[in-house]
C-alpha cells in the first residue's frame, strides 16, 4: 500500500488520549489516574483498551488464536478490522457526544508490535490502521518510555522464564515507539516510565492543560 | 486508501483463473468444465471458492454474522482478511508447486458487491484486496454477465420474494462488473451468461489456448 497520510483529522468535541508503551510501563495507572481527574472537573470519561475493547473485537481474538497458523497480512487485517470496529461503535460516537475517551493502546502499538514481529512494513500498518480509523487520531499520545530491564522488573512474574530474546524483542518494540514519537512530536508525549506514578501524571496533567483552554484547571492540581 | 496499481504481478507457475458474475450466472458450471478439461491435459487442479475456501474463513465468516452490527470498515477488512489467508494458504502455494487454480469468485467480486452495498470507495475495497493478496491477479477472469431478470430466473427458488429492489442491486452489481471488465481488458473474457454452457466452455478453452502456448490443445477440444 502506498503511504500517504490520511485526508485530515476528523474534528471532535471530546478529548482523546491514548497511553502507549511496552508492557510493564504502567499505562493503566495513568490512564485511571487521569480519567478521575477529568471526571473531577465534571467530565463524561470513557476508559477504553485495544485489542478487544468491543464484542465484535472478543470474537476477532478468538479466531486469532483460532488454526496453527494465521497467515501475517490476514493478521494485520483482523487487528484492523477489530480497531474499525471499536472507533466506529465506542470511540467516535463518545467523542461526537463531547466524551473524553482514554485508551490504553491505539494505533501506534499495532505499528509498533506487528512492525517488529511480522514481515510487514511500518507503512503499510499505519495505513490500514489509519483506513480502519477513517484518519481518527488522538488529540495526545502518552508514550510511557520503558527499557526492556525495568519492562521485565515491573511485569514481575517469573523472571527465569523471560529469555535473553524477549528483551531484544521489547526493546526494539521501545524503538519502534521512540521512532513514531519522533516523528510526530505535537501528538507525543514522551514520559520516563521509571519516575514516579504521581510525577507522571502530573507531567500528563500539566501538558493537556497547557494545550487546552478548557482543561487548564488540569495543570493546577 | 490512496489509489496505485500494485507493484507488479507475482510470476506463477501454475495457471490462476477466476470465475466472476451475479449468483445464477452458471460460474460453479464453468469451473467444473475447465477443471475437468485441465486435468484431462494431465495438470494438477486446484479448484476453490470465495469467500470461506480455508477454515480460517470459515471462522472469519461467524464473526461476520456475529453481531446485530459491524462496521463496514471492519467488514471490508474480516473480507480482506479471509483472501490474505486464502491466497497465502491455498492458492499461491498451488500455483507455486505448478498447479492451476480455478477460483469461484475472487477480487473482483468483493469490489463489485461491497462498491455497491456499501458506502465504501471501489478504489479502497480494490487496494484492501491487493494488499491481502501481496498484487496477486487472476491470468484470466471470465466475467459470466447475466441480467438481473436472467439471474434471478436462473437462480430459481421462490420469484414472489425477489422483489424489484434486487433487480435494481443485482442490476448495480452487474454494471460494477462491467466496469472492472472494461477497466482491464487484457484480464478479462466477458461472454453472455445466457448462451449454452457447452459453448461457454468452448469460449473459455479458445480463449485461454490462444493465449497460452502450453494451453493450445484446450482450443482444439
Amino acid at each position: 500500500m502506498p503511504i500517504t497520510p490520511p485526508p485530515s483529522t476528523p474534528q471532535h468535541a471530546g478529548l482523546f488520549v491514548s497511553f502507549e508503551g511496552g508492557d510493564g510501563a504502567g499505562k493503566s495507572t495513568q490512564l485511571r489516574l487521569l480519567g478521575a481527574a477529568l471526571e473531577e472537573l465534571g467530565r463524561e470519561v470513557v476508559l477504553t483498551r485495544e485489542p478487544g475493547g468491543t464484542d465484535l473485537g472478543a470474537a476477532i481474538r478468538q479466531v486469532l488464536l483460532h488454526g496453527d497458523h494465521v497467515a501475517p497480512r490476514a493478521e494485520a487485517l483482523l487487528f484492523a478490522a477489530d480497531r474499525a470496529h471499536h472507533v466506529a461503535t465506542v470511540i467516535q460516537p463518545a467523542l461526537d457526544r463531547g466524551a473524553d475517551v482514554l485508551t490504553d493502546r491505539y494505533l501506534d502499538s499495532s505499528i509498533a508490535y506487528q512492525g517488529v514481529a511480522r514481515a510487514l512494513h511500518h507503512d503499510d500498518v499505519r495505513d490500514l490502521s489509519l483506513w480502519a480509523t477513517q484518519g481518527l487520531l488522538p488529540d495526545l499520545t502518552v508514550l510511557l518510555d520503558v527499557t526492556a530491564a525495568q519492562g521485565r522488573a515491573r511485569r514481575g512474574g517469573v523472571h527465569d522464564r523471560l529469555e535473553r530474546e524477549d528483551d531484544t524483542f521489547h526493546e526494539a518494540v521501545r524503538q519502534g515507539f521512540l521512532r513514531l514519537a519522533a516523528q510526530d512530536t505535537d501528538r507525543y508525549l514522551v514520559l520516563d516510565a521509571a519516575a514516579d506514578p504521581a510525577q507522571l501524571h502530573e507531567a500528563v496533567c500539566r501538558e493537556l492543560g497547557a494545550r487546552r483552554p478548557d482543561l487548564a484547571r488540569l495543570a493546577l492540581r
